[in-house]
């Protein structure tokens, strides 16, 4: 099992006035990489939010910053299923430079809502489905 | 005759990875002086949007860059009206610090669309009439 | 005992494809919060940058969502210090709306790094006295 | 001759409130092709920022919006040459869908600056001679 990559290169606007990536610009990086997963898995956001029925907030967000991320340079997000509950799925996203060296970790939860209802639903079997061969490889896990 | 002022901090992460203020938050910055000088002519944006009847696409931005902006300066953006049109309006931004020297110019045209037709639609009344009184005095005017 | 308060708008452009304030913002805002707090308490950014002897780069950051934020919104972020250690604080941001509910709740832990050297630092003695009143009231803290 | 092509896809996090990309992030759009583009014309801005010498701030932004685009949607940027100047080069961008259609025209103009000088210096020969093969063709030209 390996993870999903995505990469993408640290942009000139990306740096804030320390001269290293702004730690908020990381979340929308790794947002970035869960569209392009979600594509690819099948469940495109942008036909989610068409159809109108299921929403997938986030319930929390955390990044861990091991080392300073400078602009012009290459990364890969690694990104794997954590876990997968019954109305909740998080998201690990490792950001790797290309000596393969960790730079930083961040976890997402998305909670399935059912719109105009208050509380959470069950996770569409479908889209547990669809994750479920994505789940972080033991080894891999940055817990571990 | 007075332009309308917003005032703002440029923030730690509107820096980019040269030092100065990136170009394009310039523009998010006037957007936020054009939102709360809508607010304070009685047509917020959240209220035009909730109603869905009209909207007020831009058609076209641009910028000048007279002095570079840094991390930590307090800037006001003056904003007047500097033309009001059949189905349009433009609006014009200062930047100007606290010594009163202008940093930079910016404009911004907003046409007005009536939901689901394709061509644009004469500027509500209402709307022109609250517009008129911000029109740019002649001598702040910068092609003057 | 007060926590720092610093007040902001949801900006038309804070809003994502979802319609809600995107996720990722919530931490420049927290940031900003923190810029201005600092400010307020002697030691604002752009001095520390100027200097180049202290920097404070994030180790973490952390956000969990209670209620979507919309725009035009007006919210308040209550800014206190849940942790100062040998080497690092740690803040704690509560978004909270006019009826003092808590939309989202954020922390960010700052390591004191000297420039040049690869390990973390003591506190400077002054940052630490400085941040001190600012320790958040017990009833306050969210995980009570 | 071809304009130099550049891909991006509308993310989620660039909508606005209006369901729209928002008109300031096209500006970060054309400033990721702007510095793609260098690197391949042997010019990286990074590499330029770390030498230090030269400086190539923008004057000017500026751009037309035809068709508003939305979330997910897969746009290229066409970016060509449109002037060299003594001192200054000006960039256009054609922002383009699937179909061939523009929907959206912008252009940048960039200052040759030495640093510590307070005036424009003439563009270094070999950046000349690296940006004139991308001259616009006349044909593609929007003002045709």
């Amino acid at each position: 099992v390996k993870p999903y990559s995505y990469e993408f290169t640290v942009a000139f606007h990306e740096v804030d006035a320390a001269g290293i990536m702004f730690f908020a610009h990381l979340f929308g990086r790794a947002h970035d990489a869960y569209e392009s997963f979600m594509s690819l898995i099948g469940f495109p956001l942008e036909q989610i939010l068409r159809e109108g029925i299921h929403l997938l907030p986030l319930a929390r967000a955390e990044a861990d910053y091991h080392v300073p991320v400078r602009h012009g340079e290459r990364l890969d997000i690694w990104l794997c299923v954590s876990a997968i509950g019954r109305s909740s799925f998080t998201l690990h996203y490792r950001f790797a430079d290309k000596k393969g060296r960790a730079r930083a970790d961040a976890r997402t939860v998305h909670v399935n809502m059912v719109a105009g209802a208050a509380a959470s639903a069950p996770l569409p079997e479908a889209l547990r489905r669809a994750l479920e061969p994505w789940l972080c490889p033991r080894r891999w896990t940055p817990e571990d």
